[in-house]
């Protein structure tokens, strides 16, 4: 009777009380509260919304379900960063290393790649061996030893959200502010943290492409994460293109590790860049984000965050040399050169195009059970704003055989605009939240 | 992706086109589409609406999603009547032999008791031996010997409908217009009818409190019915008290038999003419509502319309002796008066507090599967209007023990309320509603 009652009074713009929200997801968590019931209850949250009240009841409510990590004894600052998503988005793949590297301690749980967006995992797991699925004891010993680990939502971590974010994503509820904030808070916050970074994406390929609302996401998630001592600051960054200039979770995977070795695109640097620093600060290991940034150099040019990555990658099973030697990497049987279909300037590189392309060529899925092939994707190297003769190498796709060669060619040739003259494409990085407000941003 | 693509829509406040009603209903009475899709669907449904054109093709979709009866060829036109569902309202037990006794068919198909209000289904059960589950063909046959027969839902009438109404049920979307009107006519557009009267109820015990809406539903059900070429009447009946006396499955039983006889109570007599005056009306049976009421009372006076009701208990497996002697029917083992709590008008008898007393006391269900004890109840003697001196007997409580006699009082002491002043209830009949619009009722 519980959540009968609670679907009709939220359907009627009701307000759903702590103790209800509570008893709600250890029901569900539990099977005794069946998906139709929780389906009907996330359509009517999805239309009337939740009150700040709400969210933070639901979060705290999903938290509870599960277990957290334990790592106050550790002695130092646990930092973390959060994605709202995009296409060629590898950051964390160099961030958790990188920071981990100049004294903080990373316990990054991340997701899998679903729709057109990638998945921090499934990159992982295009390194021959990395083991994603460590308990919950193994990564505090990792943690405590190599200062990161980097995994997935355990069963024992937020049991309730786990279940709930599947049901959402069958049930079309996804896009909405107070379900989203709630679902990656009762994750992080169960990550026993000092700080943590979010990366708002904003742009025609970001899960809320509307600037209004992903400002809206960050001050939610920022005022959960200070109900619960986790102070956190946003940064909004572009992703009207895809980031740096792989696609495809081997090519992400190499494109990390030259990153590491300080040989990554700009874009990609400089977005890492300004998430660590900020994670520096948050954790204490900085004074401000200037030194932050030139402790993350530092690290880079001595070849230590390399090295970083490098341990983890041991630790968590996978095969170490492909720091060094990246060609161990799943490879692509058929690449191809794409010319630009036009002289003119790159008016476009549409992501989500990119990232289904990706999925047409068998590298993605659509649904979570679905098997990918690490191998495939593109490298694109001209950015928007380039002027391109026609021709010109624009961008490379690797696929399984021709057919796949053929599918990579039309999702660019959808993704790629080129006009006589170009709208300039959104700043990398245009704003910095805190729970102070958003601002305009400006590296320090 | 069908379900995923249409919740999305609905929820955006979009369209589904027909074909996409069609292929749903399908998918789901075949369970291709989960409850959890339905639901999250249902709720957008619920929250954003359907139009005109939307109302019609799920409709249609759920008709078609099952099989219907073919009766043309017996040669008398095929009537019937949907309540929107009361306490006390036993009126389909009397109108389906009265109707049947003076020339016309009735194909009825009935619910079952769900919350406070009572179903057709639980009522004739409480007839030892009765069957309601006919299958198809076996109706048919009855149909044609006995000009009526009286079942459930048959497996093969609307599957859709079937599995949606209870998933309705379980995730509170059960009172939206569109939703209402398409689960009914889907079910009464398959018993092949040449017209349908329609008992809509108001009133606090109702299924749609506000007069406003009854008569919405009113004109969607109506144009449903016009689409199909069953033409519909609406009377716009009181439901802010119990209909008749007695309130209880086989305690109804009873009151029909005597109403069949002539012996009913006037309200309950009074809304039977008028529905199936308007029933004749629109089989052709006669040129206008009076000569049918005319009829009516003709043949309850001969006794025609008792006898047709013990071939239909004898038909149906039923012990027909029960009309003779309706003391065969299940008997409560306590009963006890009740007494006005002070003396007054009686400004109140709630319906709502009544049916929930019925289910207090083991005469009703919570769940579908419940097993109901057809004996207990109420016979309500008093009417709202009439005055009382303080102790004079209002009611009787019929229980299986003392414990289910402490629950009935307690379920009349909150529903009768008692006061200086009263202000008169509904009128019994308000308004008829037909395809032209809605007229306040008078008798013609």
């Amino acid at each position: 009777m519980l959540a009968h009652r609670l679907i009709e009074r939220k359907r009627d713009g009701g307000r759903i009380e702590p103790g209800e929200w509570r008893a709600l997801a250890l029901a569900y968590a539990k099977g005794h509260v069946p998906d139709y019931q929780m389906a009907a209850l996330l359509m009517a949250c999805f239309l009337r919304g939740l009150d700040s009240g709400e969210t933070a009841a639901l979060t705290e409510a999903m938290l509870l379900s599960g277990d957290r990590l334990e790592l106050a004894h550790i002695g130092r600052p646990r930092v973390d960063k959060h994605s709202t998503g995009g296409v060629g988005d590898k950051v964390s793949l160099v961030l958790a290393p990188l920071v981990a590297s100049v004294g903080a301690a990373v316990p990054m749980m991340s997701g899998r790649s679903l729709g057109h967006t990638g998945g921090t995992l499934d990159k992982l797991e295009s390194i021959p061996g990395f083991r994603t699925n460590l308990t919950l004891a193994e990564a505090t010993k990792q943690i405590e030893k190599h200062g990161v680990a980097m995994i997935g939502q355990t069963p024992e971590i937020a049991p309730a959200d786990k279940k709930m974010y599947a049901l959402r994503d069958a049930t079309a509820t996804v896009e909405s502010i107070p379900l989203i904030a709630a679902s990656i808070m009762s994750k992080k916050l169960a990550e026993d943290l000092n700080g943590l970074v979010l990366d708002m994406k904003r742009g025609s390929g970001s899960l809320l492409p509307d600037l209004d609302r992903v400002l809206e996401l960050a001050k939610v998630m920022i005022r959960l994460g200070a109900d619960h001592g986790c102070p956190c600051v946003g940064l909004v960054t572009a992703m009207d293109r895809p980031l740096g200039r792989a696609c495809g979770n081997a090519l992400e995977v190499e494109e990390a590790i030259a990153a590491l070795k300080g040989e990554g695109p700009p874009d990609l640097m400089e977005v890492t860049y300004a998430l660590g620093a900020e994670m520096l600060v948050l954790g204490g290991v900085v004074e401000h984000v200037e030194a932050g940034w030139q402790e993350l150099e530092k690290s880079i040019a001595s070849g230590r965050a390399a090295e970083r990555f490098q341990r983890v990658i041991e630790a968590q099973g996978g095969n170490p040399a492909v720091v060094d030697d990246p060609s161990i990497l799943p490879q692509a049987a058929e690449c191809e050169i794409f010319g630009a279909p036009r002289r003119g300037f790159v008016a476009r590189i549409e992501p989500r195009a990119i990232g289904r392309g990706i999925i047409e060529m068998g590298g993605g899925r659509t649904r979570v059970e679905d098997l990918a092939d690490p191998s495939v994707g593109f490298v694109i190297t001209s950015r928007p704003g380039d002027w391109v003769e026609a021709g010109e190498p624009m961008a490379t796709v690797f696929a399984r055989d021709r057919a796949g060669i053929g599918s990579g060619r039309q999702a660019l040739r959808s993704a790629v605009v080129i006009a006589d003259e170009a709208e300039p494409p959104l700043p990398l990085i245009s704003h910095r939240v805190t729970a102070a407000g958003a601002d305009v941003y400006r590296r320090e």
